[in-house]
């Protein structure tokens, strides 16, 4: 297997390449938060022994928080959450059916096996990141404030912006 | 484990005892064929261990195919898929959407991993059983005898319904 | 305000008192883990100043972690977010559309605002629960360990599970 | 907050930028009928602050109707029609799942807090308009006269269409 | 045609008796605000000439307002809309598929011609009368005390909604 | 009102001219049959008299039979059924929701009155020609002969086909 | 095969028995126009050579429209029509899906082989039956007398229809 | 008829010469497994004789395994079934309704006659080769070792794939 170079307390795993255009999103907001993750291709399907071996063996990599961008029968979130206790979040990554059954299949685990879903594609991808930090924050009081300025930055523009006439 | 004490050609798997009443179909419908199949429990996301176990180690159980039925964010017949290059039979079972998750998460398989998926309910585990038998046909003229019987019979039986006045 | 009487890191608010028949699951599984949650009703369309006030002060109320239970247009989950840096969980009530307007209206967040979805009803609501107490755990090994249990015995559980014959 | 600078009757508030292509149509629909409306970006999510500032305060700004535009988990109009008893009419934009996910968020409102739902996309923004101009006229005998010359004029346009041979 | 015997301000149009059961509701809300509203069966496909007569005369029985129920292709509140520039509330009342029939066929007007949509049954039926009534509030300050009354003390009830333990 | 100038057994009558490029298919499939039709832009909803009238003196045009294309709430089918017992066919034209709005909007017509749904877009429009046709020939023999050619000639095209190597 | 002893212009099919419950609604409105249809069970999956014959042969029998009822992938209709170019009426009967899955399988025929569909359930069978009579009202003036007091009838009804107070 | 030129295990049949596009991987995919398929257009509604004589005679042409590709009312792989006791796969081809048309079509197959169906569109059609490759490899070992390999290359390829920076 082609090892991770660095260990990270976030992982982001797809489910195929052509994913990364979704999911970029996701490292990209991680990283301006400091956390650079660890970031591969990874399927649920075609290489169940690397989603084991990288879930089931989490706290080698120093991994305390998963990723899983997946679309279609997007497993790769169910099948991460059930080799592991660290929070796992789901990205439903657009498919052939506007991305509703990569949705329905990533959020509606049975009781006993949580995957903490995240809306279909970009949006979804920037949330899954954040929705990251603020799990780390809950014991990182500099990471929380970071959420709070961008939080201010965020709703400044917001309120800032300005519309054709 | 609780192992299996008899060898079948065809393993009958259920995300859970609640999916029995559906499932007990698909093996009434295979005994009607003369064929009594494995028939258990087994979860993708609460026993993953005891899944891959299965699906990984089919030739040890004589399994030649599988039928899974599952609900809501049903992985259970791609999580099969993922270890075995024995064809695998999906059952969507009805769930908080009327099944829809279930069978977008049965069927939408991405390419290099398939799932032979049947309908919703009742009529899929049936079908899940006929297709498995059609599948053993191929090679076994007896069975494929019974099937054409089969069939004939079902013919009959609807051309002499009689309908209420 | 009728004031929550005792602090507690997880809040349980629902959008009416007819989702305590799906939410009590939430609150069982987190006493399951020893945790006593604030649990009440707080409307994103009917009390939006309660919920802002839990929300935005959740420091003074020891939360560190929101769960919201809602149907329909069911906004509270977002609203609360919107108030908050910690991470919220929604979880979608069954409604007049069996929940996919529920479900839809709690995932689809814009980016920049996080909400973690878990699957429509009862099952939804078990996992919430679970999902908080794998987010506490990220710095409690005790917690944990007890994570590592809980899934020990749910797998043992559906292992040994027998069926009718 | 940067304040609007003219008082309006309507208010035209919209999740992001990125909705002023759809939502401008109501403020092209409204100016025909001789109304200026307030318009501007207010996130349910984002400015959380601004909007309850803005539908809390409505007879500071003259607002007697709101419109608010807003896709994916739409809870826009949802929170102002939670901040104030003046009529509030939700356009659903067009997002992921094509705007249904908009439509469910707008509409499914629970008993108690309406919101006035007008189609997805550019039609449902012009008529969004019409339905203001509709409520204003109640007590408006002009503004009446006006709508039933643009009905007039409309009807004749369709009777009057030629299509190709 | 068997005439309403007194005038109002409000009228509830649905498309079958067998509506009553949810636009009840409708006029329930709408006698607490001290309206008592037209109330009567009117069905677009076959009673074409009664909602005809209805909506392009509402000024002879003093209607401001129109509020229509229906399922299915639910096409009143949209025949209503096309024969008058009076408001016209659309309450989708629950048919063979959930009410989604009826939601689609009621709130996807063409540009042009308005149709305020509510939600899908009972919460949608008062939430039309509470509409109608912030419309008529909009030139009533008696209306809007009301209103403000009833929001606060629909707030204070769920603030003291006490859950079993 | 712009009137026909020629009378035929079919009129095609579409919601508004962005249709036709949906609804030439069924004219020119009308015209392979020797039948011209009446062909126009009619409104259920912007020109409701237009309709009613078309609809309520069909014989003084020569109609027997209603082809209708509209999209989104697509009421013209339905309405133009409340108005006569001609047989009426609905097109759903493609919108907002991929054309399951204007599907469910003419399809599902309570008992009473009928319409005789196609398919969404231009298959749909093809079929209605012909099933218009069909309808035709039920007393025409020559018409029936046309209708038996046009299938043998169909059935000898998709015979012959030949696919790329 | 079990031959029908009458002629009837109309036959009525339906893929199983259960569907009698729906479908009888269909064999009553047309004995209410003098119509005594052919009435029987042949399914296009388990008697594709009863339905090949009827629709094959339908002159043999006097039909002159067939009206079909199926549920789930409902297929009959479809099968009808390629054997016959007799018009065919298509009634999607409720199942897993709420009859969503019955509706679309019924109604989006591929160009060239018309399928004339109704309402989901007893609605459509009532309406199959008022269809296929304004078919044969075509050329019958007496059955179109017939429609148009069945029409009155209904309007009157509606009219007289009184509300609980 | 123009009759196959080779006999062949696998008959690849398309409802119109516009799935190429999709079907075309699966011949790719069977081509690359060594056999190469029967494969041509054939409609269940447009050439129903063409289709029952393939189905009904598949030994003639050596057929042991169906591949049915259409899209709508997709009916042709229920259809084969109805014909043969082969194993039929269908793949919905997407459509109208971004093909969940052509899926529910496809696989809701009442209890009697079954479809093993795969996923829409181009994945699908991979996946159907490759479930009648497992299909064949129950009896044929080299068949085993070689989607053994097939399933090697594809874990390597995936976990060497690498993403940019």
């Amino acid at each position: 297997m082609n090892d991770p170079v660095s260990k990270s307390p976030v992982a982001i795993l797809m489910g195929s390449a052509s994913d990364h255009d979704v999911m970029q999103h996701a490292r990209e907001t991680l990283r301006q938060f400091g956390i650079d993750p660890i970031y591969r291709v990874a399927s649920a399907h075609r290489t169940p022994g690397l989603v084991a071996k990288l879930a089931g063996n989490s706290e080698d990599y120093g991994i305390k928080i998963f990723i899983a961008g997946a679309g279609g029968a997007a497993h790769l979130a169910g099948v991460i959450a059930a080799h592991t206790v660290c929070p796992v979040i789901g990205v439903p990554i657009t498919s052939a059916l506007d991305g509703l059954d990569s949705l329905l299949s990533t959020v509606q685990m049975p009781g006993g096996i949580p995957v903490a879903t995240v809306a279909i594609g970009k949006a979804g991808a920037k949330n899954a990141a954040l929705l990251a930090v603020e799990m780390l924050a809950i014991n990182d009081s500099e990471l929380r404030n970071k959420l709070l300025n961008f939080r201010k930055e965020q709703e400044e523009k917001i309120i800032n912006t300005s519309l054709p006439e």
